[in-house]
């Protein structure tokens, strides 16, 4: 191997073992020491990698954020019409919450960001403005009504989204997520979906969720 | 005035400071010599008042949910309708995190409470009970239909807030939370409301932002 493979391999298992010491500890509990302990490295090593705990958090937020948005792009891009992608990107991402411990790291560390020197605002933006382009489709697909008011939905359903994993993760350690994603969308498709199709959409959260049982 | 009700004072001081705090700097990143330097006191003075900055965390988390369920039983016993109560109580609680800098602190730190000993559980369970007690009170009055599934509606509505008022604190510190909150109640009334109210209804999240302004 060489020694840029095996940098970037180390700087890998860095972020994997940052994620599991953030992810248990917040950022104000962690400290280099402990990153280091579960990295198994020395301190000299996992500084020559990242200069300070803040580069090391904005590492694991980016890759959480990366694995987020490489599933939204492939949603995104997919043919399948704007609402089924729309909520299935709600699902997947309460899927990767549940399953991957970066993500779970990640999101935590965004949460947390108002510590950082700078708060990491870039996802937020990112999920709304997915959802905005998503809701438009959905409207030329003819799935959601063309008066409803896009920008305000989108900042609406993307926060709904952030508390409604937030309360399970605190409730029941996300146990409960994806029935909860499922009421999410009971109760906010009735002001979005054209009334001839709600007969034909109204079961598609639970259908979605049915999907992964 | 007496030896106690001096105490009581400099710990009603000592929590306004140590909000200040940890509303600045949050949980990890403030520091009992902080609180010491906010507060005007010496160490050995504030820890005579608090064992820990666990103890302070936990202090300021129970002044701010007393403040906000002093607002919430309030309206709960008003003789208003549930469902009128229950929008009241989410824009009372929005003006609350807007101007209330123990509030702010509050809330901040039941987010971060992942960090402490014992994660802030009781303040997400009983909103989400005030609103299933309301909605219950509101398929009475006839606003709200009766074969809406209300705890599930409950489940739904407490965390839609919460994720609301973060998104807005991270995008534009709380400068539109009042707009973003009429949103959200505009999104999810038409899956609540009795058909027959429609009409009487649907501005009404409007009209009691308005009241404030």
């Amino acid at each position: 191997m060489t020694q840029q493979a095996r940098a970037v391999e180390t700087r890998a298992a860095i972020i994997i073992a940052a994620a599991d010491v953030f992810g248990a500890l917040g950022y104000g509990g962690a400290s280099m020491a402990d990153i280091c302990v579960a990295a198994g490295l020395t301190k000299g090593a996992l500084y020559f990698h990242f200069e300070s705990k803040e580069a090391l958090a904005l590492a694991v937020i980016d890759v959480q954020h990366e694995r987020a948005t490489a599933l939204g792009g492939e949603l995104l891009h997919s043919e399948q019409p704007g609402l089924q992608v729309l909520l299935r990107m709600a699902f997947e991402l309460a899927r990767q919450l549940r399953t991957d411990p970066v993500s779970r790291a990640g999101i935590r560390l965004t949460m947390e960001s108002s510590n950082l020197s700078t708060p990491v605002v870039r996802p937020y933006e990112e999920w709304i403005d997915a959802c905005d382009v998503l809701l438009r489709r959905a409207i030329l697909d003819g799935d959601v009504r063309a008066d409803v008011d896009v920008p305000a939905a989108a900042r609406f359903i993307s926060p709904a989204f952030t508390g409604v994993q937030i309360v399970s993760d605190v409730l029941t350690g996300r146990e409960d997520l994806m029935q909860r994603v499922v009421e999410m969308w009971s109760f906010v498709l009735p002001s979005l979906v054209a009334p001839e199709r709600w007969e034909q959409l109204r079961s598609l959260p639970q259908e979605i969720a049915d999907a992964w049982t």
